[in-house]
């Protein structure tokens, strides 16, 4: 399970909002080092060698391996955001909307199931203030999330009992995909998505 | 994240088939480091040194870390597969049966959710003969969850258009609990099993 691994999902150019160059690629090392073998048994001098740079170049870029972390996480949870609030603020009914929201969310946690798996294990090996920080961006992933919900038992088109318990039911389905996901598997991110989006409607039992 | 946190759920005797009581200690100071750390950024000697024994003691037990991963595995996969099996082989319609599987599949790991961490996230780090052995034993649960949709599929009771990847939803929402589920949450492990319970019904479209 590599970064290298990752197929374009929801995402076809992930990093290109890191510059420059040398910084890209360290994240991109970081990103396969610590999938690979977890947060805390990779040292700055692992990463820096998987991009073929000194420990000293590393240092330039990112004082810290926390730092690289929070940067991994910070962008993985914007997008995850981004992805959501899209298809929350699309034109259609609350089923349209919610169908769409899981076909991205999920086709991000496939094709980039490397850092998607970095980006939701490794929380706890956040420092105080960027957990913080990454958990009001996760509540307002949440928060999309339900207020789709919210709107179609408003409008009759969805029966769903217990709104937040559900909404961490979707959200939590979608997010597992990046732990069983397998590149040479039966099925592509979008076919996984459209799938998962019809058993969604299920689960929020959608009319048909 | 520790296993001390962990509360009973589907298992109220956790690791009681592990003796003698050293070799039992050993393991649950294991899944701790495991689940803390992550299993690469564990040694032996952290091991041992939770269990307030030296690392020769540890030796006598276990020959290498990747053996206490390989016992912590197999015996999470093997009460996997025996509460699965319960489930399935018990009295009742398709949709009780499943009904019955999802609340102790889950109950399971939301209340072990530090050692499902464990099993869940470090099978790449199982050597390949241990690997191997762990995924036939993933298959069987797969198994016996596939043949109670396809009995509820048959008997009318469920409509699934797609058994296999059914399957595997179903199994990665309630493995999932172990990611999100917090001590300090609202609802108990058994509270949990019987909402998930009535989710996976909606999902496979269970007449009610």
């Amino acid at each position: 399970m590599t970064a290298a691994d990752e197929t374009p999902g929801g995402d076809d150019t992930p990093w290109d909002e890191v510059v420059p160059e040398a910084a890209r690629k360290l994240l991109v090392a970081a990103v396969e080092a610590f999938a690979e073998r977890g947060y805390h048994a990779t040292t700055t001098r692992d990463i820096a060698g998987r991009a073929g740079m000194s420990p000293a170049a590393l240092y330039i870029h990112y004082k810290t391996k926390e730092e690289l972390l929070h940067r991994i996480s910070r962008i993985g949870h914007d997008k995850a955001l981004e992805i959501l609030q899209g298809a929350a603020d699309s034109e259609g009914t609350a089923a349209e909307r919610l169908a769409a929201a899981v076909r991205s969310f999920v086709r991000w946690h496939a094709g980039r199931h490397a850092t998607a798996r970095v980006v939701q294990y490794e929380l706890d090996a956040l420092g105080e203030e960027h957990r913080a920080e990454i958990m009001e961006l996760r509540r307002k992933s949440d928060g999309v999330v339900r207020r789709i919900l919210n709107e179609g038992v408003q409008a009759g088109e969805f029966d769903v009992p217990d709104v937040p318990g559900t909404t961490v039911a979707v959200l939590s389905l979608c997010i597992d995909v990046a732990r069983w996901f397998n590149v040479e598997g039966r099925r592509t991110p979008d076919e996984v998505g459209v799938f998962y989006a019809d058993l969604v409607l299920r689960m929020v039992g959608a009319t048909k």
